[in-house]
């Protein structure tokens, strides 16, 4: 045990090509193509409409109150990467601002996650990089305890490994794991164009509960109607 | 008992002349003019600034994780109704998302309005559906266990009625009995006329303390200043 | 004891060019140069983006659903104060809408900020008056209760004298007690200039975790990597 | 819609035998024999440790702050019922006292339950009669608005329909349907006794992990183990 | 303003017989009595089933996470007061303990209030001191920043006063202004008079619909049966 | 990182007297010993008053609605270990309950800790077994999903790793990290020993306040008495 590295520092990646595709396709969509899985708690969402992020994990735990590790972080993943920390859902402190995203930015990160806050949320939004948060909050924080940096980690209700992807828009934040982002890009585009046919009749006139046939259901529950 | 129906066809609605009398006010000038009533929990709200519904009430009540009923009350949903449903404040899972947003859009439908959680925030918002809600949420429903519609059904501490109007705007959402809505639009009115005798005179520089003459309540308890 | 007044009428003020100095810095920028003070609850936040508050204390103690002090400060208060009401975080009634809204800015008020909701959001944001708020709420509220106007007043966490500075922006509020209000300049510029060297080197490629030279940090706490 | 009646007064009710087959489970052993379905909210939990219900819903919907409703049905209720009543989960009134404690009582109620709160806790607890609740809270109630008694009501996030069994424990609320209470009797003495020959492997130092033989889900995902 | 006290040594006291004449009631009868006023907010309770207090405020505005106040209160605080204060309903610190209970409980204080956490929980209740507060927590506090003693403190979300009557019971706390406190005992007793005589009815069989005559409430809203 | 195991066998525990020798100490004692270090989150709390852990911690990470690794780790277990379950503060599941407590006594585990919930609540505290979490929930799990087990884990905003010592008692669960296990004993009974003095002079009437010397404190910010 006392063998465990704080932190590993080569992590699988997904390929430019998975990543691309994955990127085009909302959260929702992807979710259902892989069977409803990967949902990270609601309360984790952009910290400005239309935000999207689309990159692998580079995977922290770190303290509530303390942002050592972030920065540790930040400075060694590499561009396209997204930075995602558990910070337990406590939201009353800011480890990340400007400065940081500053760095992520000049980086060429893919996008930073936190179960916590964020401050200087003025300037992040305006220079366009992408941070998923579950608040802001104008508090600081020390730097002085240390954690684990791309080990499995459980994030917002789901266990993400290092290099698993990270999706995340308006909806909320999503998790691929790395071994299915290929059938995550064939499911999600199967479902999209299924869904883009429904869209038409739907246009049309149609109705979802016609085209999927739901009366069997409601028949076989004895639904009466007056 | 058991000859109730779980599904009301016919319920009674408001004339046209109403909604759109009433389509003028915001939600919490007619709270104040039939009395502050009518308003429902806070937690409700447009997932975008700027939407707003003023319809008759198509009410549902669905198991949190299951939109069939959602599915069968869109389909039976007349033109300018305003699909209700109670899902007991329980925001894990998103049961109306871009699909049923398009169907409703296409059917002319006045807005949607539920006490859980939406996804597809995106596109729906692009597309100027008003949709209210509790939050944003990712996750699936399945579509399997049967409700009630166009029952008298308890939406966000608000007992709602088939046919009463559902006016929202960025503040929330309050609902007006139907018995009622004539009365709300001229209470409405004589408010708001009031109001802006009010505002011009706040405009030049009166006060609502001197105006509504508050004096006199601190006088009675005994105020005291310094 | 009784002869404390209700209302305290002459509360000391911060100069116009204390004011106008402190306005450009951020929140996080002022709460971290005074030595990570004065913080309030994260709860509390512009009720639109871009809202900026900078202005003396004129505190309010109330009783939540009666707005009759919040009628009587806005009628006391002066040019640029900001009337801060606690509410107790309670947020089920809507003390503050469009009249007072008009009432304050004709005054020329600095903004006003309440631990509970307010109404008419729509209406305050398009006139631009500046209102920090914990959420949006319909009902209304009576005029019933007295409290106490510029007593000190515990406001969001924060211990608020009449005449401390109320500072907020996009990450929510803060608060410069008067006496500290230019050595919160002098440090927050001070803080400033020193970040914008570190701006600087992070946009040429350094990083945060380089310069400041946290490896040392890890270091003393036996830090792994693998 | 116009001749749905307020009350109904005819519902149906289980047989005694089923009542008390199923007083004999716990609340997680009928929700695990149905299948999983049927739990409300785990906010709502009895306001005393060892409370239990078991009987059928007497269902009522009513307005937040208002008990009339409750009155009525407390009025109307038969021997052994458990009037249920949905309060939006919204907490600061306490509409359940004493008194109608003492009526309930002295009626042989089944119990009462709520998804709000309930005030004179210590009484109510002395006197035996359970009760449950999401929260205790001193402040009273009008008697002004009337809802509807009888009806299907979303309560806790389950549709009930008068007569379903509500049963309760320490760990919160489920609802049998009632044309599935005797599969739920014979289910869960089924699973009871399957249970208790895992206990008996239990004490005897067995492992469920070994009993029901897990390793193989472990081995379909690849587990590695150092 | 600047002449404000921080500390204000000399508080106005009710009686010993008004004391011990309030003592008798439940919190929600003396709420009812006066007119349903001075119900604090339900998240503050006891930290224990059975705790009472009944004694005169003294008051107190601290800072989260900072109990030199607490301290500075007990060490002024006469027999029989209740310490009451403001912790803006924040509870991740835990500012009262053991030691200071003793200190409390040798003096004689009536009791302790807080709206924030409290700790050592198992050895404040085994010495049997009324203590309410909002949640038990274990992180220390440091004792650096002064605020305000005795003077008007609005506390879960009511403006007590110094000498006001706190009353606390399981099922919350409510304030009796110093005032009003010989007219709450007097209709307390008028209203616990009137309750035993509705008690008696009950037990015999009478119901509280019938015997307040609310059918004519039902009548006025076209109730209907069936 | 692929080399990663999911279970790791072999991790340090505390000697027998380190573990006796802390028991003995509240929570509230060694986090302060330790210099404030080490308390989850407050909400994880044990599920009947009086029940106390003290034992090395067997760490789960684990998805929220699975308790595959639960069982998992419970099998794998050694006498006296606490088994530590991150579920992410998400409780609308209940993944452990008596059967698994009933293996968890016989094999004499130390205790079961989770972020999440639990049921058959009234059977384990009849057992007697030690339980800490964050709710009860009625609601079942699947076993479907791995996890990790003895990796670093953030639970309740700590970062454990297996090993460190788990200490939980009424006031909520602190974490001893290994290393410092000695330490938190030589300095919690140092201060329960200046604890006891103090105690001694409180009994006797003397003040926290003049014990400590607070008045400087006090003189130091300006403090104004009347």
């Amino acid at each position: 045990m006392s063998a465990l590295p704080h932190f590993i520092r080569n992590i699988p990646r997904p390929s430019q090509s998975v990543l691309e595709a994955l990127r085009a396709f909302g959260t929702a969509t992807v979710h259902e193509a892989l069977g409803r899985i990967g949902a990270m708690h609601s309360s984790i969402k952009p910290i400005a409409r239309g935000m999207r992020i689309c990159g692998p994990a580079f995977t922290v735990q770190a303290t509530p109150g303390d942002n050592l590790m972030v920065l540790k972080a930040v400075h060694e993943a590499q561009k396209g990467d997204v930075v995602a920390v558990d910070f337990a859902r406590i939201t009353d402190s800011g480890p990340f601002g400007e400065l940081i995203a500053i760095e992520c930015q000049t980086k060429g990160l893919g996008g930073f996650l936190t179960t916590g806050a964020v401050r200087d949320s003025k300037e992040i939004i305006e220079m366009g990089f992408p941070v998923f948060a579950s608040a802001l909050c104008i508090c600081g924080t020390v730097k002085e305890t240390i954690g684990w940096i791309n080990h499995p980690t459980s994030i917002g209700g789901i266990v993400v490994n290092p290099g698993d992807i990270i999706l995340g828009d308006d909806d909320g934040v999503m998790v691929v794991p790395l071994a299915r982002a290929e059938e995550a890009v064939e499911k999600s585009a199967a479902r999209e164009a299924k869904e883009n046919g429904v869209k038409e009749k739907l246009r049309a006139g149609g109705s979802i509960f016609d085209i999927y046939g739901y009366q069997k259901v409601l028949d076989r529950n004895n639904w009466t109607e007056e």
